[in-house]
């Protein structure tokens, strides 16, 4: 602890994001990454851009970008923002709409950059209670908030909600905000996009890290209202008027924009998580239900922890929560179908070890 | 105003930054971009990294990019801090360091982001009223604040402070930190880094964006002892956990080992604005001392606004402050000595014309 903190630095929990191994090489199933290159577009691109026009600043309105991501999703350029990662989108968007007496409201097993943020900006917030089968408890979001946020799918879990049940939430919340953090959707969840124009307190987050292939150029966005949209812009000019640079903006473009790669390699994570679910299975592992690039699962037999601990001791990364609930549970990326073969012989292993 | 928006939304007043023209090529001396292509090697490291490890989340830490840095300026790691722009790194300094009951401190005349970021954060501050000359008057920062910014040279004068000024600022505000922002350090101006040493509660921040010819890349840092770092870390990973892509960590490390090409840049804006501060008297005008990559100049005759509105006319922008004590002032950038000839011409047709 430093003197010269604020109160806010010394009270803050930062987020610990998983692990960046520096040591060696791992199969890195830990941090929900595509293990498909970007787009060639998206790599022709950047170099196309590494170019004189870099001494100068980007746009800071993203004009292009803002123009094809609303071409994509049916939207007018207003209806889309642009940050430096989807966790930028969020932590703006904590700020630019959530500070009433009443607290905002998020699942109890969710990101855990939600109550950081809301620590970093002094914003009360309840826990909603999951299920016992984790799945998210719509009631709960019928309380008289100041806000609410909801991943679908759920991380870690997988899980996705309907939405009839968004509606549902949408409908009683019609005073606050209620954000739909669509991070992990493209992995066979339904968007709510579709709902914007019903619902002006909507608003949608999306990453190009998880199916775009692009985690290392930093991009994310929210989809919402004119007025919502307004609002993000505020507080990101009041902060950093240029998030996003040159070279980012121009790889995300093509990354939109080429529909046929996106779809490939969606498709191939879904292949996989299928008989990678269908093999744990054999092992005696419960899967919890998953609409995204990871699967969040436990065995009756055999504790969590130790599992992560000789997997990783095998080269093999996958994250490992130490909370309440979830002790007893691995989040486990999908990889590419040679990395998973290798998670489930190691996996192996290590049952055949404790035996 | 939506009824969505939270109190601080509706309540800061945002950053205006200076234009991006979109409607035909100008002449840009408006936002101090760098009139030389970044160095090769730049371009060169951009290039190699557009691969497929862009599916993968960059180094959180920027630790090879924190390396190249530390050993450039005599430090180590632990001491560099590393954002997404100096205007963020700017951001989460104000929030990791100031929000006593004292007000913090900066001159009356300088970057205009710094209310900005009061306003964002519900930070009091108050306005060291420039000198006449518009040096920056040291005794105003003896007084007992919750914290000093000064932007060393100072913007958009140009003006430089003395290491000698600084150290008494230091030692009186031991208890506060002191920010001394050096965007435009390069260009003449003697950084403080060496004083990191000596006071703990000194921060330095720099950027890419000038210098070393990347504004469209978006990197800044901040310089200080491991207790100062440390905090803005915590901030930082209580908003968004990985800041710098991978893309701008690769061009930020060949940036900064590329010294000759850096030195060869700066040496020609340098020459540049010397003969065109030449030119200037010549015509009349008035110009204040500048270390920068700016003049800031005004003329007895010619209203700034007007010289300001014919040059955009005729393709050159520069950037006018419509603000109190500086409205009959113009920033000029200093562009390629190509660019400044035809400002020259441009501006002796106008005077031209106007007589």
């Amino acid at each position: 602890m430093s003197k010269y903190w604020s109160k806010i630095t010394q009270s803050v929990e930062p987020y610990v994001c998983g692990e960046q191994p520096k040591d060696k090489k791992y199969i890195k199933l830990n941090t929900n990454e595509s293990p498909y290159p970007p787009s060639p577009r998206v790599l022709d691109a950047i170099k196309n851009a590494a170019n004189s026009d870099l001494r100068l600043y980007p746009d800071p309105d993203c004009d292009k970008l803002r123009q094809t991501i609303a071409e994509y999703y049916n939207l007018n350029k207003e209806q889309v923002f642009i940050g430096n990662g989807s966790d930028e989108v969020l932590a703006i968007s904590f700020l630019a709409f959530f500070n009433t007496d009443k607290p905002i409201i998020f699942p109890d097993i969710s990101y855990s950059f939600y109550p950081v943020y809301a620590g970093l900006y002094n914003i009360k917030y309840k826990l909603a209670k999951l299920n016992e089968d984790f799945s998210i408890p719509v009631d709960k979001f019928l309380t008289g908030n100041g806000g609410v946020v909801i991943p679908n799918p759920n991380a870690p879990t997988g899980r996705c909600l309907g939405l009839d049940s968004i509606e549902k939430i949408l409908n009683y919340n019609s005073e606050n905000v209620v954000i739909i953090d669509e991070a992990y959707v493209d992995f066979g969840g339904t968007s709510s996009v579709g709902l914007i124009e019903k619902y002006p307190n909507l608003l949608v987050i999306h990453t190009l890290s998880k199916s775009r292939c692009l985690a290392g150029i930093r991009l994310g966005f929210a989809l919402g209202r004119e007025e919502l949209i307004d609002g993000l812009n505020r507080i990101k000019n009041s902060f950093n008027s240029y998030t996003v640079d040159r070279i980012a903006n121009e790889a995300a473009i093509e990354a939109i924009k080429d529909e046929n790669y996106f779809e490939q390699c969606v498709d191939k994570v879904e292949n996989t998580r299928q008989w990678v679910i269908a093999e744990l299975k054999e092992l005696g592992f419960n899967i919890v239900p998953s609409k995204a690039n990871f699967i969040f699962i436990t065995h009756p037999t055999y504790a969590a922890k130790l599992i992560f601990t000789n997997l990783r001791k095998k080269g093999v990364l996958v994250r490992y929560f130490d909370k309440d609930r979830i002790d007893n549970y691995l989040r486990v990326s999908i990889g590419s179908d040679e990395d998973m073969k290798f998670f489930i012989k190691k996996l192996k292993e290590i049952i055949d070890e404790i035996n």
